[in-house]
Order: C-alpha cells, then structure tokens, then sequence
C-alpha cells in the first residue's frame, strides 16, 4: 500500500553537506589540566573590528560556542562515513582496569529484519550492497565488545568513589564558559559591557517573579563549572553522563538541570521512508547545528546495521527504545514480546554501544485503563506496546517485573537509563492526569532502584501540556523522581498548529529549562504528519537550541549571555557578517539579508531594509550616543556611569538643558 | 544605491490569493439581541463522521472559530479592493448624533511625497497609474469626514455613561466561545468530553504553579462574556475597542487581559522595497490568518495613499506611528520636526481612520543619556526620532508637552492610543533598565491624563527580555499604569537566532500574554534582517495565533480548549482531513502530510509516515480502549467514569487481572 517515499531519493547527493564549515569558524581544542590527554572541541568565529565614530579601530575578540559536531566539525578530520570515528576514549576505558573484551552475541539475521524493496533494489545495482549487511569499518578490535567484570562501570559509580574522570573534566571545560581565558585585558571597558549579565532566577530564589520551584528545589549553578562539581553532581544523581563503554567515538556530556540546557534530535528510519546513509548524514546535520543527543528510533528494517553505522559515526550520545527492535524480531505482534527476546535486544543494542535506553518500565497493568477515558489515549509507542502486551497476558509489565535485571547489565556497560513516560498525554485535554502522574510516581521508585545498581538515571516527560501546567510537571518530576534528571518531548502548549509544533512545543520546552528541565527532545515541524527530512531536522535543532538557551539565560548559566551581547554589539555597529556568524543559523540570516539587500555594499550598510537608509535607528542611536559624549563624558565615562547623574541634571533642570556654559 | 527589491515584482500577480476559502469552511454569521443589526461573522469547518469500532456511525458537529477576514472572508461577497469594503458601522455612528461631517484637511502634495522610481515607472506604464495618485473608491460621502461635536466619541465615553453600543455586542458574540450554541444535546457525552477544559491560572489564583502576578493583579474572565461586560472593561480603562469614526468598515474587537489574547501583524513598504497593492494584499493575507490588528508602518513615499488603499480594504483596526509621517515631511530630519508639522499629521490620519497611534510621549529629555551606556542604545525607530530631536533642541519632548491637545483629536475621532515604548530594550543585555522603567512610568501618567479625556489607552512594551524578566515587565506596567491594556512586540527571549526571532519572540509573547498581556505585536523570520514578504506575514501570524492561544488555555478563557479538543479528537480517529483542517494552518499541514504520503488513501490510512502501518501507537491505544471496553464497561461508562474503580481493582489484585470469572 505504501511505496518509500520519493523524496528520499534526491536526498542521496548531498551525504556530506554536513561537513561544510559554518563560516568565519575554526576548530580549536582546550586541553584538559587534571587530565592532559583531555582536548575539548569548541569552535570559534572570527568577528571584523569595530570602525568607531572617532576612526580608532577597535578589535572583537573571536567567540567561542560550544561544539556537538566532533571531528566530522574539524576541516583537519579526513575520516569518512565507511571508516567510523576515532575511539577517543578506548585508552580511557582500558586504564581503568575494569572492563573485559569478549566475544559478543552474533548478530542474527531477525536483528536486521528483511531488506526493503527499496534498500534491495539498492544493493543490486551498487557496489557497496554489503554495506547493507554489516558496516564495513567493523575492525578486529570494534568486534570485541567491553563489559564490566564485577563492579558498576558507569560514570556514577566513579563519582560515588569520589573519582574525577577524563570524562568529568572534559565536560567541565565544555560546560563553563569562562570567558576570562580568552582574554587578558581584564580591566577592558568594553569586555566588561560583553560579561555583564543578569542575574538569573537560580540566583535570586527569593524574587517575587522568580517561579516557586525555585525556591522548593533550588538550582545550584556555580559561578565556575569544576570537575569536581561535574563529579558530585552525577554523584547525587541530579546529572548524568551518557556514555557506553562499547561508544568510545562519543565526546563526553552532561545532563543536569544545573548545567547547560541539553537538547536532543530524533531520527530514524521508519517502514515507509528513508535510508541508512540518509539516517547517518541526518545525524551528522542534527549535530552539526546543535544536537547534544541523537535518538535513533528506527521502526523499519535493517535496524542493527543501521544503528552500526549511526553509533560507528556519532559524536554524540545515542539513545534507543530496545522495544522497537524486539517488537520487529516478534513481527510487530505486541503480544508475542518476551522478557528474554527483549533481553537479548539489550545485550545486542549494549554491544554495540547505545549510551541510553528508553525503557517503559512505569506502565503499570493498573494504570492503562486509566487512558480509556482520555482523549487520545496512549500516543507514546513503546508505552502503547506494553499496554497491550500487559492486557494481552493479563499481567504486570515485564519490564517492571525485571527491572533489576535490567539494571545490571546497564551497569556491566555503562547504559544510562531514559525511563519513558508511556502514558504521556498527547493532547491538552490530557494534560496531567492520573494515569500519567502515576507512572511518574513509579519512575521514581524505578530510579531509586536503579541507583542502587550504580546506574545512571533519567525520566522522560510529556508531552502536551497547556503553559500553566507545567511548572506542576517539573515540580513532581523533582520531588518524586528525586531530582534525577528531567527529559521533556516539548512539551507542546496547544494542540491547534499542527506544521508548526516546533513552535508550540518550543514554547513550552524553552519554560520547562528554566524550570530546571535538563534535555529537551526536539519537535520538528513535521510533529504529527510525517517523518522530517534534513530541513526540519535542522529547523527542529535550531528551534531547540534557541528554546535551550533562553533557558540558559533564565536559569542564569555563567556566561550564557555573552554570545547574546556579542551578537547584540555587532547589530548595533551594523557588522552584518558578524550578526550572521554569530548566530544559530548563519546560513539562513545571510540568505533572508540578502533577499532584500543582495548587494555586497548592503553589508557593510548603515541601515538595513526594514527602515531604509533615511530612517535607521540604531543609526539615529549612534548619533545619540555621540551627542552625549560630546557634552562632557568620554564614551568611556558612559559606559562606565550610564551617566546617570547626568541624567539626574536634567530631571532637576526641567526642559532647558544640554546649553553649554 | 538600493534599487526595490527583485522579488516584489514576482508578487504582483498573486493579489487575490488571500480572497481563497479555506478548506471545509464556510461563512456563517450570528445575530445580536440587543442590537439586531449586528451580524458577527465567524468561520465555520465542517468535520466528518467518526467512524467507530462497532460500525456507528457518529456525527461530528462543526467547529466555529473566531475570524479576522471580514466580507473577503465571505464567498458571497463580491467587492474589489478599488472600491474598497462597506461602511458596516457608518449607521451605528450617526445614529449616535454626535458626530458631524465637514469638509476635511485638503490633501498636501508633501502627504504622498513623490513617487518612488518603481511606481513611476509602473504608472507610466499602467492605466491604472492614477490609483497611485489617489485611491479611486473614494465616493463623495468618505471625502467627508466626521469628528465629535463637542464630548468625546470613544466607546470608553459610551461606556463610562453605561451605554452597551452595538460594537459591544458584536465584541461579546464574537469573544463567547458559547459552544452550548451549537449543539442542543446537552448531555451527550461526547459534547462533555469535547467542553472540557482545563481550569486556567485565572481560575485558581492560589495555586503554588499559578505566577505571583494572578494574586497581585486578578484576571476576571468570567464564564460567559456578556456585552455588559465588555461595557464595563472598557468604562474601567482595562480593555479598548480602536474604532476610529472615519473607519466604518472596521469590525469591533477588544483589546483587554480579560479577553482573548489579540495579535498585531505590522506592514508597510519602505524606501527600498514593496508597492501598495502588495500591502493591501499583505494586509488581507494577514487577516486571512488571524491578525486582529494590523499596523501600516510605512516609512518610504506614497504613505497617504498607500495608508487610504489599505483603511479603506481593512476589516480591522488600523494602527500607525504618525511621527513616521511626520519625518518625510520635514525630508527625514528629526530636528526639523514641529509640533504643527505633527498635529497636522495626526488630523490627516485621524480623518482617513486611523485606529490608533503610537505616540512616543514618554521619551523624557532625561531618559535619553540613560540609552548610551546600553549595548544596543534606542532602538525603537519612534524612540529614537524623538530622542534625536531632544538633544537638538535641548528641549523636552514636543508630544509629551501636548499631550492634552493630541488627547483632544483622538477624543474628536476615536483614535485610540498606543503609548510607544520608544526606549524599549534592544537586546537582552538592556531589558528592565532605568531607561526603560522609566518611560514605563511615564507612560502611566499619560494614560491617566488620557482617560481623563474620555480617550481609549493601551500601552506599548518590549523588545527583548529573557524569560524570568518577563513578568516583571507586565506587573510594573499593571501597576504603573493603572490595568492599562499592556501591548508588547514578543518579548524576545534571545538575541542569539536571527532568521528565528519569530520564534525567540514566540516563547515570550505566549508567556506574557499569560501574564496578562493584552496584545502581541507579531514577529516575522526576518527581524533584524529585511522586510517580510507574503510568506513571512503568514508565518509570524500563525507563530502569534498559537502564542496568543497558548496563552487563552493558561489564562483559562472560557471555551478556548475547544478547537483543541476536537483537533485531538480528530487525531485519534485519524480523520486526517479534519486534523488538517482544524489547524490554523491546514494548507501546511496537508503539504507535510503529503510530502510522505501523498496517495489519497493515506487520508483515511489509520496510521501515519511517523510509525508506519504496523506500530501506530494511536491505533494500539485503540485497541486498549476496545479491549478494555469489553472487560464489562461500556465505552459511556467508561468515558464517564474513566474507569477509576476497575483501575483500584487491579491495584488491589496484584498483577493477575482481567481473568474473568
């Protein structure tokens, strides 16, 4: 009934448009201290000087951003997509004396279900059709899986020992933005107005406009990111640190709701769409632009292979939901799901290095005919399997009923936990009901649990949920989740705008970072009518991204705004290079410029289409600025005293003033 | 050195598009009681039936929404934008008695300025060229204008005098989402589940998740909008209904925190781009989509023509910056600027019918060297212009010192004010300054002197704020401005996306329109970066309708969860066509859908691209339901009583359940 779609087709051109630098940017490393082997990827973007009234030439300062794209970000990385990425952690692993190479489970040929017509058809004509069967960059050493001989290998258990890992200390370098290293003119007037931020509502718990959770659960950002605060924030349990022993491409990254907001883009193929490279370059794009996180939640066939090629070539924590592939190995047939089936889809997804797990062990028998008088029922899918394969056999989810299991063999790889949320509301109306906060209840006696398995944990969440119930959802995820990390699918605040739930969905993703959500799961525009291809992938990360860091801001991150203030100064000294540089999306600012103003001129222009050259006024602005200096105050003394008692002056002398004596 | 930009031209052919149905909707229009005369138009979409699993079939009531689109929304309507749209409200005003007609201001050659090289080269091309000379509708009656005799003739006169006018009651019909209206079965339980609707922060002030500004500043939304209500809003100064008398063809709308939240869509060519039937048609587009006001921000020549065509095409209220006007009149120099040379201008556009004007009254002489230590000084164009004349003239503000005159026009034609925020932040960096707060005060204290004048006020706010400084703004502007409807561009939440500062400013306008903000001031994709064409009207109206939503639903305005509820239902029973239709945006939403699945039959597919055919969780919740249905409760009881008690049933039974006996 369905043929793939055919867009997919014209797509196959274009497998390295992700690996074109963003412009005005370099690769550069920040070496670690208490670990040297440590280099943290950051880009950096060049900015043209400053041109002021008086003709002095003032230098910007390049920016430093913080970078998801890896080596495939790096002009100087000339591995390709056959090849893989390099182990940068592997010699981390090893030192620590705790992991085993073995010889893992074969992968059997349900693992990768059938070829479809289309990848069939594919593999006859080219060269390269055993692609399709297995990755071709599988070395000797890549056969060989880790695991644990004994002991938790995740990163909790070191933080529990009071270890600070590699690991830790990249991701403290990563997350602080201190500025000052850039730097050495600290007493720069100019460096100071680009420090300068606000407060935010996690320093001023006590502000009337500062929302209660606040208050109830206080966000505790320090004003320097330290290893030592990366350890004992996972130590507590309120970060974790995705990351498989069985991964060791993946850069180091925290997820905590006293970090940088994190953000994660879905990909995956589905039965009716979709290819393997297609799925591996829509990775590459999703961190290119911003993904902390990628999900692959392929549904079709080829899932093992595909998922090789995504992990083989990810810079970035893959997480899956092992359901969808073991309900492919029982033909989709929701009923016929085993604990052991599921069990092996563990091991053989473990093996192959996926850094969280999606496990939907808080749909519990009781709850699911809960949903029977919502509006839209169940619309998780891994929480609609286990409804029906809980009503089928008339007994507890087995998940639920093997969670210690589970648990251990997520310890013996350091697989973090994402407990799903299967009974989230898919629309308004369901928002916040009982069968929803239920489950949350027993994903935190499943987190408890976990804990205590030396286990990394976090809780998905909705979902649809109206802008004033929100903060509730944050707020119970905090109290009864114990403040493990919050990762939120929007949520999306109406249900109205279907081709536009990356905005509505933004609205409310941007509200729950603040409120202290850690990762927030991106929505494309796509959202409820089809699966995204690469422009909505991008315009769903950059949406995200955008939503995160008005978070950041609202938390109060150290640093966060100093991307703001640089992209603000160069707006107000019309450097349009530098405005488009600056942003999320250079490609796209320079693009919608040019569509009115295409000359080159219009770029160094004074003005810009909106108001036209007469009518500018950030120009009238400048004039204004200029005027005041010249009354008395060097810019300097402006900067400094926002002339202030000048401004009193004038209040004091009414309407007669500015008359020079 | 700016020639008109290229693709205007390709445009010009398309200028009937807005004037297209939208899909399954028809024009119904509803009759008022205490003014017969009134006929409210609304749009309403047909739904199919609802096919259940037992093979009923179910009925599925159409869904009335609030429309903008006046008589272009009516098939039946027949008019051309040469003559312009009916004078609907001409009769309601003289019946009044206390306006007369005269012969107006003559038209000055100064008003239009010359033409721009693009239209004379149009004109001479055209035989229509005189259509740019003056618009060609204007029948010998609109060459007259009409002003007050002597008391005002606002519709907050009419209210302080307890006066319910028919453009009250036509503003209650259309602000009621009265849906008992359309159906007679009251108890059906389908209907209940459609009306539900979750209580908004409005409704429980107390609530820890409800915002400190619902305690200090009450919304009264009351379960059902009555034109007595209406009446009262206004006569209290909270609400506006902008109808200038010499704008008869305007459809009544309020603008108040008690009601729906409105959006503003802005306009207007400038000297380097756009012609004047693109802005008629920009307009029309933007009433299409659901732009409640829309301001002509024009800036380059033509402007009293182009402001004519468009008035005279408008079925909604007018807003202009008259300074804007002023400016070309004295060729764009700001210290040029007199007060007569601006009172002139107002009389010009109060007599073509201008809504309301934003007047930078409260940029203070002492607030201006507040602006040159910000990272972004002034950036409102009105706010600088102003700014800029100041320190000319080391004088205060021409408009602040006039300011009871100006109240005076507006009082004669019912010109609403906008009170500008002319030193509003320009980047998150200025947000909440004493630059800006202070203006803020002063916009309080010429509300007061407005009101006083029998004049409708509301007031302008920011520009760019992160999240947790929001809420400050609205209660500061409650507070300082005595309940004045609060009327804000965004807020901005970062100043880091250009090319997505729709959606930047998107999460700020849905949050402060549940703070209370009256109005949202619509954002396009290229803020910052050029004019918007018909495409980025589009897309920041729908980006402000589901902001302006989002907030009805956290606000808790009677009726509003509604349209959602039925969308949702209409996902889950996969009726795809009424999902698309339902959407503010349902052409979109169909391309996306199509894009994976264009086969006509995937309109009726019970599953979609996202899943595929074998794991639609919609349809396996389906199931559920069925399953669950078939445990001995009938899918009534089951919607009624959610089936709580078979859920403790199963609590209590431990994990073998559902065995029947």
């Amino acid at each position: 009934m369905i043929s793939p779609a055919e867009t997919t087709g014209t797509e196959t051109t274009n497998h390295d448009e992700s690996r074109t630098p963003l412009p005005a940017s370099t690769r550069v490393y920040v070496q670690g201290k208490l670990h040297p082997e440590v280099q943290v990827p950051m880009r950096e973007i060049a900015l043209a000087d400053t041109k002021s009234h008086n003709g002095t030439i003032e230098k910007n300062e390049p920016v430093r951003v913080y970078d998801c794209s890896g080596p495939w970000g790096d002009p100087e990385f000339k591995g390709t997509s056959d090849q893989g990425l390099p182990a940068l952690r592997r010699e981390w692993i090893l030192k620590r004396g705790d992991v085993e190479a073995y010889d893992g489970r074969a992968v059997q040929p349900q693992d990768n279900g059938y070829l479809t017509e289309k990848h069939a058809e594919f593999a006859s004509k080219s060269e390269k059709a055993n692609k399709f069967i297995e990755f071709p960059g599988l070395t000797a050493e890549r056969r060989q899986p880790l695991r644990g001989t004994g002991k938790p290998v995740t990163q909790k258990y070191y933080a529990d020992q009071g270890i600070i890992t590699p690991e830790m200390e990249f991701i403290a370098i990563r997350e602080n933005m201190r500025r000052t290293e850039i730097s050495d003119q600290k007493d720069d007037i100019l460096r100071n107005r680009l420090d300068k931020q606000h407060a935010g509502s996690s320093q001023q718990p006590d502000s009337p406009y500062t929302p209660n959770i606040f208050q109830r659960f206080p966000q505790r950002i320090p004003k320097e990111i330290t290893p030592e605060f990366v350890r004992s924030e996972v130590a507590a349990g309120r970060a974790i640190i995705p990351l498989n022993v069985n991964h060791p491409e993946c850069e180091p990254m925290v997820i905590g709701r006293n970090f940088l907001v994190k953000i994660n883009a879905n990909i995956g193929n589905s039965a009716v769409a979709s290819s393997i490279e297609e799925e591996v370059e829509k990775m590459r794009w999703a961190t290119k632009w911003g993904a902390d996180n990628v999900m692959d939640l392929s549904t079709g066939k080829n899932i093992h292979v595909t998922r090789e090629w995504i992990l083989r070539n990810s810079p970035v924590p893959i997480g899956t939901v092992p359901i969808y592939q073991a309900l492919e190995k029982v033909n989709g047939k929701a009923e016929d799901l085993t604990w052991e089936i599921y069990r092996d889809t563990l091991i053989e997804q473990a093996e192959q290095g996926v850094d969280y797990f999606t496990i939907h062990a808080g749909v519990l028998l009781r709850f699911v005919p809960m949903t029977a008088s919502r509006m839209t029922g169940i619309v998780s899918r891994g929480g609609s399997i286990m409804a029906k394969w809980c009503l089928s056999h008339h007994k507890e989810n087995f998940l639920y009923t093997h969670w210690d299991e589970i648990c251990d063999i997520c310890a013996a790889y350091d697989v973090s936990f994402s407990i799903g949320d299967g009974l989230r509301p898919g629309s308004v109306a369901d928002a916040n009901d009982k069968a929803q906060f239920g489950e949350l209840e027993v994903q935190g006696e499943l987190t408890t649990r976990a804990w205590a398995k030396g286990c990394q944990v976090m809780n998905e969440g909705p979902g649809h949920v109206p802008m004033h119930m929100i903060e509730e959802n944050m707020a119970k995820q905090l109290e009864w989740c114990h403040e493990a990390p919050f990762y939120t699918l929007g949520p999306l605040t109406t249900d109205i705008a279907p081709g536009y739930d990356h905005i509505t969905s933004g609205i409310g993703a941007a509200m729950i970072g603040w409120y202290g959500c850690a990762m927030l799961c991106y929505v494309t525009p796509k959202e409820h009518l089809g699966l995204p291809n690469k422009d909505d992938v991008k315009v769903g990360v950059i949406t995200y991204k955008l939503a995160a860091h008005a978070a950041d801001l609202a938390k109060g991150h150290p640093g966060a705004q100093y991307r703001d203030n640089a992209i603000s100064k160069s707006r107000f000294e019309f450097r349009w290079e530098d405005q488009f540089n600056l942003g999320l999306d250079p490609i796209t600012a320079r693009e919608f410029h040019d569509e009115t103003l295409p000359q080159d001129g219009a770029k160094t222009a004074h003005f810009c289409s909106m108001c036209g050259p007469h009518f500018c006024s950030m120009k009238i602005s400048e004039d204004v600025r200029q005027y005041a200096a010249a009354q008395g105050l060097t810019e300097d003394e402006a900067v400094e005293k926002g002339m202030e008692e000048k401004s009193k002056e004038f209040a004091e002398a009414g309407s007669e003033v500015y008359v020079k004596a």
